[in-house]
């Protein structure tokens, strides 16, 4: 999407490393127009499928998936990295690895909030290894939803999640969306 | 307002201790349509105030200040609850003792984006003993910027955080806004 694109180029911070710092509009403080028109592209591309739930992960995709839910008017649901005490009842769970943070945590979300009749769209704010994004598609599976795709803010091209994910067999083919090449969206063949 | 208070009957859950569980459309699976209009809400409190920017405290405050920020055109800026290793440069940093989760974290955000020319609208999910919004009041006060109020969707009435944070002498003022019980805002004197 040329507007992400756009942004990336004016306001992105390239950090020693070789790190990308996008925590000015995308991840940190958020800027509710490009998020907005995020979901709209998500929308045109999901918007035959049926979609009923969006998913995502705490906390950095909450935003996204709040703009997602908005276009397809429907509820989203955030995947919790542990359990809070308040949560009572059975939880699916599922154990993500953290490349970047470099830590291993479980990831849960209520039984009674993910259902074998949900058509779910994952969205998240980065695809890099991939391992938020497997963790979802965990959870979906456990709950006997229909996993409908994905949308991605910012594909890490240069590491292997992406690949990683198509080759384990999920089904997914990513692509790009028109002329967009930071906006991302995977869909199950 | 009258939208909150009907989900809350229709939906809401009371768990053994007196806990009532919200989590099915305020702050696990989250309402598009309910947080739209808590938006439109605060909107219509602060709308004359010059907020330029929403600050909140991740997870669950996200998606309601996202909302916020679409009704105010404005960036919207969360809280972080650890210092993750992606964030580099200096922060404000404060201390948030969780009685819900019996817990103390440290809360930070970038100096970068929160400046002293901001007027900062704090949104989130509820109020109880008034913890976490101490934290965000403490990190508006380091930067400079300007409290111009709060927005929450609901305060537990029998836990002191109204109470303290207006004997604090934060100058806030707690107000129901028309008929409605169940979205409060607080506005600086």
């Amino acid at each position: 999407m040329r507007l992400l694109e756009e942004r990336i180029l004016a306001d992105g911070k390239v950090r020693p490393g070789g790190v990308l710092k996008v925590d000015g509009f995308l991840n940190n403080m958020m800027d509710m127009e490009l998020f907005q028109a995020l979901a709209d592209q998500w929308y045109e591309a999901f918007q035959n499928d049926g979609v009923n739930k969006i998913l995502t992960i705490e906390a950095s995709g909450i935003g996204l998936a709040c703009f997602a839910g908005l276009a397809f008017h429907c509820p989203v649901l955030f995947a919790q990295k542990t359990t809070p005490k308040h949560i009572a009842g059975s939880v699916y769970t599922t154990r993500v690895e953290s490349f970047t943070h470099g830590n291993i945590y479980d990831v849960i979300v209520a039984k009674e909030y993910l259902r074998p009749e949900d058509r779910v769209l994952l969205i998240d704010d980065f695809l890099a290894n991939g391992a938020a994004l497997d963790g979802l598609c965990d959870l979906v599976r456990q709950a006997g939803a229909t996993l409908v795709g994905a949308g991605i803010a910012v594909e890490k091209c240069f590491q292997p999640g992406g690949e990683r994910l198509r080759a384990r067999g999920l089904l997914f083919q990513l692509g790009q969306h028109g002329r967009d090449r930071g906006d991302h969206h995977c869909r199950r063949d």
